[in-house]
């Protein structure tokens, strides 16, 4: 698998450039809004998203200043989303640091996270970035949709296999879609019809990222070398489990469900289920779906000519469904 | 006094028609959003907001399809800001009825927050309203702004009066003023400068506004029959007690912000500061101010032709800033 820092080669000029360009689209003239800002900037993520942003403007054509706000309408949005999560899930951790509600208290994180929503709407309102923010605002209908739509479901255990695609494109695809309809859109004179192939490419990536992330719950092989089974914990129907209780008699059915319903707390009933998921073929299952979805995204790429910008994607899409964490 | 119903009357087919437009407006394919949605809309309060829309796009030209938008679009808006609220605020009543955080959680109410914001995006976007987007995420940033100066100014105690109109300006009057600006914005063909005149008109009504809210803690004449003195309590420094402050000495001074930072929780050295700030004057130098702000509104009111939407708005301007709670 090629690194992160392999991968960003043939953008890393315009990563570092937007990163200038990202601290100043969060510059405000309140002091404490400044030093909450600067300490979310210096506890920043991998930059995955500008990554396909960066990368589907290439494709598509050149990298010009749109492109740079694109990336940032979406960056300020997912910092937005983030800092909110983690008051909502009363978290208060972060990417191994304090959560920004850990070290300011609830209020002023909900605040920020609106104030940063509302930079990255200027943004592209000063701008005109209409198609950007059409792109963006229902990326973000459809995350909470989907997060409701997981939540109403996961209070019966009968969840269909088309219910769990539709969760995870909504939830999670439909913001990679974004990054990748957003770089395309983002070249001036691109026709509908490719900024649609990108938001298509972007939808099975993320379709196949969750996948794996799902699949974290119940394979041995992740970095703490044991299933961690939070999802089974939480109730949270996924892909191995679905198909297992899909393959089942009606009896069967009936015991795992009460296993989920009533045992999710004790971790040797837990981790039970996830030896009887490995046994049925669940887990092979989700990682043969996983492998669909990227060979989908992959054949839409391979539509497009060839170019270091390409390769790079295409080792990107493997990076995001191989990683080990 | 004139009341709301009497004031309503030359735009309530209006008000009609926007309550059946903002329900669809809000309607969702997840059925447990459509739960909580249909709960928001049985609590809805006076609807002040859409009233200022409307009799702004009357006084400026005739309410059309556009206007229905902009109504919708802050109202949207508004809503998601109530929603949080009540999480950041961990209160489990709203006008009355159980907060949504209440009755489901904290997750699903900052998601449906997030819905509803999402879904005013769209619809001014599908309609290609920038302008009205413009404003109103204007509005957005500053209200974050303000409550977050302050937060920060709360913290010292010597809060400039200068620094006290900026913080209400931006967390109150920038809603109403983007009220108002909205109206203006929705008659086709309306010049920049009315726009702008509309924007300044909600503004100094929101300071109006605000400072009548502030007064609410001062004043024994209100509904409970008592001062509350929740913002002393709360460290918030206000108009009344900023204005006696900077009419003090050195020693008065420090007298009084002992109070506020260290007997904050004591009702009996609370209501003895707050007799002292009504001996001082404080509290008619905030009405008084008060006062100021709404002439200031009403003067520009004025050069607009007399029609019955004008006379209506006069009237919505005293009831903001007379009424009893």
């Amino acid at each position: 698998m090629t690194s992160l820092n392999e991968i960003k080669k043939p953008i890393a000029p315009y990563i570092d450039e937007f990163e200038k360009k990202f601290k100043t689209s969060m510059q405000s003239s309140v002091a404490l809004l400044d030093i909450v800002t600067r300490y979310i900037l210096k506890t920043k993520g991998k930059q995955i998203r500008p990554m396909f942003v960066f990368l589907s403007a290439e494709i598509c054509g050149k990298v010009n200043e749109s492109t740079y706000r694109a990336a940032s309408l979406i960056e300020l949005l997912h910092t937005a989303t983030l800092v909110h999560d983690d008051v909502v899930d009363d978290s208060n951790e972060r990417r191994g640091f304090f959560s920004v509600n850990a070290l300011w208290k609830n209020k002023i994180a909900v605040l920020v996270g609106d104030y940063l929503l509302s930079r990255g709407l200027l943004l592209a309102i000063k701008n005109e970035d209409f198609h950007l923010l059409k792109i963006v605002s229902n990326a973000v209908k459809e995350m909470s949709e989907g997060e409701l739509l997981q939540i109403e479901k996961a209070r019966h255990l009968d969840i269909k296999e088309s219910i769990y695609y539709e969760i995870i494109r909504k939830k999670t695809a439909s913001l990679i879609a974004s990054c990748c309809a957003c770089g395309a859109a983002s070249i001036d004179g691109i026709d509908e019809e490719t900024i649609q192939k990108m938001h298509q490419f972007g939808e099975y990536v993320g379709i196949a990222f969750q996948i794996k992330d799902d699949l974290f719950d119940y394979e041995k092989s992740n970095a703490t070398g044991k299933p961690n089974g939070i999802d089974i914990k939480e109730q949270k129907m996924t892909l191995p489990l679905i198909h297992m209780l899909n393959n089942s008699s009606y009896f069967e059915k009936r015991k795992i469900k009460n296993t989920v319903k009533r045992h999710n707390n004790n971790p040797d009933k837990v981790n039970l289920l996830i030896d009887e998921v490995n046994q049925s073929g669940g887990i092979d299952y989700a990682r043969q779906k996983m492998i669909e979805y990227r060979e989908k995204a992959l054949s839409i790429l391979r539509e497009f000519p060839e170019s270091e910008a390409r390769t790079s994607m295409e080792q990107l899409v493997i990076f995001t469904t191989e990683r080990n964490k």
